[in-house]
């Protein structure tokens, strides 16, 4: 069996790791940062993840499943924050379905725990400098010193900004794409309330649509809640045009009424923290010959608003194991099977994920997209095997991201007949004839789907 | 004044080194290869150039035009060789107008040759291994030892794959991508005939168009004829697919059958001459702060189809210029200027010779494209001041490129009406009411085009 080296331990990396070990690999991983374990502060991002099926299932087969469901908090839906109203609740599934709030850096340590006592290496603050992908020769600087080491396989999970990809890239023809929103991001926080209670309703993904920006808040189990604010990068409002204590203020009290009044710092942390951007990467290829092969954030980095990164990325690692599985150490063929079955996802989950921005910030606060998601609902209730919506497809089910991002047109020409029909919806649901129409809209949804 | 660095002394370095020692500055260029005036053998690619009318007036403000029209061959037209037919010409412009074969290493010597004539310091082997961006220090590796310089200005035009352009990819907020598309190309030759004389029509473009592949040539001065396959990597036929002597063989036999009976050693220059890839390439920003600019193929590497590359860096230069004397040593200003009116004709120019590949290999051999050629050149005619055919504006006028681009769908709409009209265009130029009609059809495409 060959040996593997992993560029990464972040969480890609480490539960590659456990996977490998499970099969009987001998596993060294390097990782570029300082052991997160040893220190109390947690470098890298912070974003909290919201961990759904995909992630769930990888997690089950690499048996960590009971293990990190202890650390992670259910939301049944989005918790919509309109100034001047009441709170709107838009539950996710139509059977109480949940996606799961978990803290970055506990998901990490937990691999990697997991990871080290099934016997990986890991090493810290060693940085990958150079990768030579025909003699499968890296450089790791570690403690000042250049090391070079020959490699049997290497997976690359070292994150959007991967030092391995750059190798990839300069390879003739080799495509490749990054580009940045004109947004970026800013966290906060809510504090928790008395004995580590929740302020505002605990099992919910909190959303403030503003149109062209956003705050959310996902709990975290300290009874905290961790905003991120989703911004312009330029223009009015914007994180340009706030510049000064006044402006930061009037801003937040104008659009954020009810929030700042749980956030007592929210002035000191919009000053002290990062402003951070949102990146998209394609690549391809995302093998090298029997050699090497990129994961997670290195073959596909996604902007954060579909939740999808890690679940994305926790498949990727799932399926490679699965292929190893049915085709032991020919790595030829894991690896070719593995671009075959995982870009063309990569690619869908990036536009799903761009795609839904534009959900979140705005039309979740739409009465129209309320009332289309509530006739989904009933459809999908009526129809449970041929009508999943694209949001269940994504988010509670292993149908390839590829599906989904297909069905979302057909959905909207489905929904564009019900609504363009001259009787309303619900009012219709119990005539015969409506009942009529109804299946064969479905049925042509789904003949659609299969074109 | 400050002082100049030139990354690269190719074609777009060298002129801009002209340019700027003309305005008086200090100017040192680093060169990753060695001196092509030394040795007999070129390095770097040799698919002949064609010089159409932007790469001829930035030449003219540099004073070089009349020593470069010495070695550059007028090509009137395309001359289109399909098999067992005679060939067809396809004049470019309406009033004689012609792109010019230029021959890539004499452009090259000539412009360096300048510069320094000029006081310009071309140093040469010395490769450019690290660039940071905010202190606008470089380091160059020459005859084995590494130095760092610090630079006041540095401009990057060291090509496609630009040594600069990595550290502008690693901003923050920076966007990239290339891509290769299906074809490579291999060069061939048609010599000379007796006497330095040429064996097919001197004057022309010469194609083979083939639907999905294409073989071009060129005039040399010699009287041989520089000839490109651009053909797909994988398929059937294709680079992977033609293995043996018999298969090239009998591929060349049947396909292009006039030009190898002009081309004795293609069997030879077919299997020794390296198969190459055709990259696009778009980056943003091209500029940073008042340090550093992107020119070129560094700032928009495209494919040869439309011969702008060039023309589009040497345009990129000519604007360069222009906006020193008009801001003077106010550096923020001109790259600020430079890049907003430079970016959007870079990524037209690549969509349009993307564009132009369809037309090379499959349209031109289409009796309804030579059609629609014919009408709009009597459109031209009648109605100078209002139409120009896109390819008159891309090679024949200033415009900028992305007008180029945007009239080509006005174009199809124009054209529309030509052909839809039940009578016969030729047929009905004389009938008042059909020039009423054609008038008022043109003053739509001109309002179209204003939109």
């Amino acid at each position: 069996m060959k040996k593997i080296t992993i560029l990464g331990a972040g969480l890609v990396g480490s539960l590659m790791a456990v996977l490998l070990r499970k099969r009987g690999y001998e596993v060294t991983i390097y990782e570029r940062r300082s052991d997160m374990r040893a220190g109390g502060a947690y470098a890298g991002r912070s974003i909290n993840l919201a961990m759904s099926v995909r992630g769930w299932n990888a997690l089950e087969f690499a048996g960590l499943k009971s293990e990190l469901e202890t650390i992670a908090i259910p939301m049944y839906g989005r918790e919509i924050h309109n100034v001047g109203q009441e709170n709107i609740f838009q539950p996710y599934g139509k059977n109480n379905e949940a996606i799961y709030s978990v803290s970055r850096s506990e998901l990490n340590i937990t691999l990697m725990n997991a990871a080290e006592a099934l016997g990986a290496k890991i090493i810290f603050e060693s940085k990958c400098i150079k990768t030579d992908l025909n003699t499968n020769e890296i450089v790791i600087e570690h403690n000042g010193e250049s090391t070079t080491y020959n490699c049997e396989i290497i997976l690359g999970t070292d994150g959007a900004f991967s030092a391995i990809r750059a190798a990839y890239m300069q390879m003739d023809r080799s495509d490749y794409q990054q580009f940045y929103i004109a947004h970026g991001y800013k966290e906060l926080s809510i504090p928790a309330g008395p004995s580590q209670s929740h302020l505002i309703k605990k099992e919910a993904l909190h959303i403030w649509p503003r149109k062209n920006y956003m705050l959310i808040a996902l709990p975290n189990i300290d009874g905290s809640f961790t905003c991120t604010l989703f911004f312009p990068f330029e223009g009015n409002p914007s994180f340009e045009s706030l510049s000064n204590d006044e402006t930061i203020e009037a801003f937040f009290t104008e659009n954020f009424p009810d929030a700042i009044e749980l956030m007592p710092n929210f002035l000191d942390e919009y000053k002290s923290n990062p402003t951070a951007s949102l990146v998209t990467v394609k690549t391809f290829p995302w093998v090298f010959q029997d050699k090497s092969a990129l994961l997670g954030d290195a073959a596909h980095a996604i902007v954060p608003f579909y939740g999808q990164g890690m679940n994305s990325g926790f498949e990727d690692c799932a399926t490679m194991a699965t292929l190893i599985d049915m085709h032991k150490d020919d790595w030829k063929t894991i690896f070719k099977e593995y671009q075959k079955l995982r870009k063309i996802n990569g690619d869908a989950v990036a536009q799903l994920a761009l795609n839904n921005f534009i959900e979140m910030r705005d039309k979740v606060a739409d009465p129209l997209f309320l009332e289309r998601k509530k006739i989904e609902k009933e459809v999908g209730l009526r129809f449970p095997k041929q009508f999943l919506s694209v949001y269940e497809m994504v988010s509670f089910s292993n149908l390839p991201y590829h599906e989904a991002l297909s069905a979302q047109h057909a959905q909207d020409n489905l929904y564009q007949k019900i609504v363009g029909h001259h009787n309303n919806f619900f009012e219709n649901l119990n005539d015969e004839n409506y009942q009529k129409l109804l299946t064969q809209w479905v049925d042509e949804y789904v003949s659609e789907l299969k074109n």
